[in-house]
């Protein structure tokens, strides 16, 4: 006697990406109802749906109201991103890791900053600018803001030995994190700082975090000259 | 008499992730058993479950055996990145959408294209380089090679008047892609054709995708001077 093997949520969401992958479902396609899958797959329909919940997170196929389903009409490429504080990074290529702060300051925050965390008041902040270092070569400039009113216990810490990466990452977390990514030629000092030639091309990721909606740090992170930022899916 | 309202998945996550945000819970520190939660909240633990599930795809806690959990001990920022075909793309920024081809030849791949298709024999594939235009001017740049042995069909398509970008998302489903960022100095010839000064500096996204083993497709996109991409979480 055999038993009919279960199928799991997984089972159930690699036959149906498959099904789009062979191009039997097509980008707009409606597909079957859950029911429908559930007593063809002889399966339960709470595994239908968690299957279809994760091939929506994918951004393969759009729910509708009462289990309809369609394969994405216009599919995007999805990627996830996680950047770990730059330590790790550096730490996770084999290399040794530096750090240098190279000023401190309170001061009043420009437009600029003001403008990414949406504040419309000017209001005193702690820029920090430091370099992050790979086997004793600059790997990348960080120009950072932080919100006093959110994090006054930034003061306190010793940021010419711990970076505000990290001790942010650690003891601030936050609920909600934009991030920009673009290029931008190195200015003299830029140049000065990260060692390589000025007009050089350099990834710039910035990133601004806040914690439900205060304002936590604005960092504008300089990307040494050949740095690639990966991902695969 | 009142009847007391079951949790939801939703709302247990949201209360861990209060908790953890307030740093009721730090870095490396251990969450209670799913089952004590579950009984702490008044819901069924397959609800705890969902909840960590959730959490732990975002990045912040890590789920071990027999459904201990704590939290990340090395938080990372986790960003998903949706990139859409370039006209949807330019149409969501409310702009007119170009395409010229700018050149389609079958050639035999460079090393660089076997490379980051981790091929080892050289093999003919189809180069379409192409212009994608906004409002009539320069966007995106893209170099592409495709893969005659997984896409034969691609000869059969006009490609002078529909990009290989869209063609290929809504023909060729993909089941893996690699994305790489970096930034390019303009070269004459880039420069050129995006209308730029040469030495600009250039956001460049690198597309790569396979379908079960079988490669697709790579593009290099060489966004025009002023790109950014961005993503918020």
């Amino acid at each position: 006697m055999t038993t009919a093997m279960r199928l799991s949520w997984k089972d159930v969401r690699d036959q149906i990406h498959e099904a789009i992958l062979t191009g039997r479902y097509m980008p707009g396609d409606r597909l079957p109802r859950d029911a429908d899958i559930a007593e063809d797959l002889n399966c339960a329909r709470s595994t239908v749906q968690r299957a279809m919940q994760d091939l929506s997170d994918s951004g393969l196929v759009e729910r509708r109201r009462k289990g309809g389903t369609r394969v994405r009409p216009d599919p995007v490429t999805r990627a996830t991103l996680d950047i770990p504080v730059t330590r790790r990074e550096v730490e996770q290529k084999g290399s040794r890791y530096g750090y240098q702060m190279i000023r401190r300051e309170i001061k009043t925050a420009p437009s600029r900053v003001l403008g990414v965390f949406e504040l419309a008041e000017p209001q005193k902040m702690l820029q920090v600018e430091a370099l992050h270092l790979s086997d004793g070569r600059p790997y990348i400039l960080e120009d950072r803001w932080i919100c006093l009113r959110t994090v006054p216990e930034i003061l306190d810490v010793d940021l010419a030995h711990q970076s505000a990466n990290e001790w942010l990452v650690l003891n601030k977390p936050y609920s909600r994190c934009d991030l920009r990514f673009y290029a931008e030629s190195a200015d003299d000092q830029t140049a000065d700082l990260l060692g390589c030639g000025t007009e050089s091309a350099l990834l710039v990721i910035e990133r601004t975090t806040w914690v439900e909606e205060a304002p936590i740090t604005t960092v504008k992170a300089i990307t040494a000259p050949g740095y690639q930022l990966l991902t695969r899916s």
